[in-house]
């Protein structure tokens, strides 16, 4: 059974093997679009390539089609971003798995903010729990409403807690600044907090909150 | 008179000459904490420097003083971020001035979300006509309901709208891909338009939009 899926776009390669992790059975690595090419070069498994391969050469191509078992390649004029359609790919082969989101950051903000935007699209709501998105410096879930408790990754030292909506009655223990059911009518972004040991809690009644854990 | 306001923070320094511009008349030029060390070790004029400065050592506070007519030093804990304060100084001494802010993208994602959100703060509405977001990839403005020429920036060849809210009525006109008066229900990031000339024209009736120039 495959109970974790990696998407890996071309947005960030910088730590890519760490980042996508080591193989084991059962995971299942997606190349989107640029990304297939970058775990082909850095010697890492891809599994699926997906995308409208239009920024890479028809060599660059020929390689992922050689290495790759399934390669879907996307009108380059369409509705979606490639990453929606890996997205969609997912929903639909692996509904129930954990998704790590590699290479959305860094680059163009444009890019940046579209995969970031995820979390708004109605057709990824059911998913939404179960994506991380990660680089380097920083790892990103999404959260609604709800009690959470929440470990400290060894290698991050920032807690912060985005609201993407407007939250009410947010809870948060066990952090350097603790709050005690606070209301915020706007989407506020509480960065740099931190943990105080090796797990903190947060809650919360009503709206969207992304939280990352981040280093300098 | 003073019509321009530069500020620059830490978090980007590629292209910092180019992207602050040279020097003019009535140009002030804000250092949110380490931005204002990346201004001095580039040669480049810094009016007003402001920030906690935990992040840097005392040495480089004192060049910072040496160097830098007004320097505001905050407390590190607090409910703002710098980059908060550094605006709060601009709506009390230069209200109508265009703001241009450099350095607030890329590395900590949490920062760059917490600065993209100024867009969602009640103290800052009045100024956000006035401010662009920039680095040496992307510009950022935002918008409220109206109708809009924006003008393409030569070295820019992307154009996208990202929903920061649901918005109504969205027409875009003279690029790739227009749009006639469409409602989106959540927000939504319509990426990777281009203009067809020199100049495009959008409009909408409820929302927030971030209008962004960008490169590969």
């Amino acid at each position: 059974m495959t109970s974790n899926v990696v998407i890996v776009s071309g947005g960030q390669v910088e730590g890519l093997a760490e980042l996508v992790g080591q193989s084991q059975q059962g995971k299942k690595v997606i190349g989107v679009d640029r990304g297939a090419l970058c775990l082909i070069d850095a010697g890492l498994d891809c599994h699926v390539a997906i995308g409208d391969f239009d920024s890479i050469s028809s060599k660059e191509l020929e390689k992922i089609n050689d290495c790759v078992e399934t390669v879907i390649i996307l009108p380059a004029e369409k509705d979606m971003t490639d990453t929606e359609a890996a997205l969609d790919y997912v929903v639909k082969y692996y509904p129930d798995a954990q998704i790590k989101m590699v290479g959305l950051l860094g680059g163009r903000l444009d890019h940046l903010m579209s995969n970031l935007w995820i979390a708004y699209h109605p057709s990824y709501q059911q998913l939404l729990a179960q994506i991380t998105i990660v680089d380097s410096r920083n790892s990103l879930s999404y959260y609604r409403p709800g009690r959470y408790h929440i470990l400290k990754e060894k290698d991050k030292k920032y807690l912060s807690l985005v609201g993407m909506t407007a939250v009410k009655q947010l809870v948060i223990k066990d952090a350097k600044y603790p709050l005690t059911g606070h209301d915020f009518s706007f989407p506020i972004a509480l960065v740099s907090n931190e943990f105080l040991g090796e797990q903190m809690t947060f809650s919360f009644e009503e709206g969207l909150i992304a939280l990352i854990q981040s280093n300098d």
